[in-house]
């Protein structure tokens, strides 16, 4: 049989324990745990080599077999069967497909990145405040392949559920690491990044600089943009000329064109 | 004294009134009014020629000579000061800067645009969902300065309120039409511009196609793409290639790429 247990009660102790732990940021750096849903999602951290440790689905929603394939047997050692209410009562919404689980964590630390390939290009995002536009970033990094995502003074952790959902798994297929600006700045100079500030205030066009060697795309908050500490350090400030009536775009489309900008002088090469 | 009247009471019926046309399209539709809220697309709205039918606002959140700047008091007959507690009552989020107003709704019909420029640069969306994307891809149009935003198919009317927020008002200082795939499709052909249909079954690359002449590009949901009719009717089906684990990236993302190799093309000539 595949489930180790079933759980038909909404006052079983699990239940508190996935709320918790999907609600609360500190919750997750205590445990080293966090919640994950969706079967796509699922796949993508496994693939990833994270480490389940307790699985939940639903049998009404959802074949055991679908299940198998997704992830092996050998990978979990804890799965729970729940019903139909129980599994209402922790989902992010009722349309997911029945699975979800709580995850092992991996260490985002600067000092575990190693960029591997000759001219890595990054991205790295100052601050960045709504997980929807973080996520949005790091489906666009792994659209294009990008060798690490940075985050620079986050002002939340990577496995807020929203991030997760928004990012449709890439957080886990990505490279992230976390750092203070002053760390980032430090290790994108020791690797020899050519760092370019995306900045309002800039006069460079970001379609006349060059991206092909290692680059560093540095972009800030709509609302205040970048620290001075980043826009000190940049070897160039950038701008996207902005010829409407406002003078802002949404920061995961302003890192999008800059990063496609990019890809496309490298593929030209 | 400015206000022409005021309200204390959360059961007047200007309460109920605002309610209906911010939470149903059928209300804006039969009225052919809608609800704005906030200084800047406030103003973004008067500027484009929109005629304010009432003017609201909170005498503790704002000062009225703020909002003489903003709009002529010629431009509105009906000046209502609110208490807070009827603010908050219709008021998006508590947020928002003591302004809302109801405003009078533009036609958006196909036959309505005219296509001024020489080589007019376009974007269409085909039965695009969440008004956030909308908004989104509404204020790339404006960074962008592009000639029109067509919607084919529309799921919603343009005055829905989130439509409104996430375009930062870009809503009304574009030039936006509506219409069903066919027409627009027709109007393309009589106005000579060249279609490219982002598609992932597409197999030219976005960066080797010609933008400068008069450019229409046409970008589908991120569930389902882009229908038949169009891929059809395409010049060229172009592709994003994707180089990660998933497959797609976010509409107003995928937009916003085009759109910026268009310019980007534009500009170098």
């Amino acid at each position: 049989m595949y489930a180790t247990k079933h759980i038909s009660s909404v006052q079983n102790s699990l239940v508190k324990r996935i709320l918790l732990l999907k609600d609360k940021s500190r919750e997750r750096k205590k445990t080293g745990l966090f919640i994950l849903e969706g079967k796509r999602e699922l796949g993508l951290a496994v693939k990833a080599g994270y480490a389940i440790e307790t699985l939940c689905y639903c049998e009404d929603l959802l074949n055991v077999d679908q299940l198998e394939n997704l992830i092996p047997l050998e990978a979990t050692v804890n799965r729970i069967g729940l019903s139909l209410d129980v599994y209402k009562k922790v989902a992010y919404r009722d349309t997911t497909e029945g699975v979800i689980a709580i995850v092992k964590a991996k260490s985002h630390e600067l000092s575990d990145l190693k960029l591997e390939k000759e001219k890595p290009f990054i991205i790295v995002a100052e601050a960045p405040e709504k997980p929807g536009n973080i996520g949005a970033l790091l489906r666009t990094a792994d659209a294009a392949n990008l060798d690490a995502v940075l985050i620079a003074n986050p002002k939340t952790d990577l496995y807020n559920p929203n991030i997760i959902r928004s990012s449709v798994g890439c957080v886990f297929s990505r490279r992230v690491a976390m750092g203070s600006t002053a760390e980032i700045i430090a290790y994108l100079k020791e690797n020899k990044a050519t760092i370019y500030c995306a900045a309002l205030s800039a006069s460079e066009n970001y379609t006349k600089v060059d991206y092909t060697k290692t680059t560093a795309i540095v972009v800030g908050t709509e609302a205040t943009g970048l620290s001075e500490e980043w826009l000190a350090n940049a070897d160039k400030n950038i701008i996207i000329p902005m010829e409407g009536e406002i003078d802002s775009m949404n920061v995961s489309v302003s890192a999008a064109i800059l990063i496609f900008e990019g890809k496309r002088q490298r593929n030209e090469k």
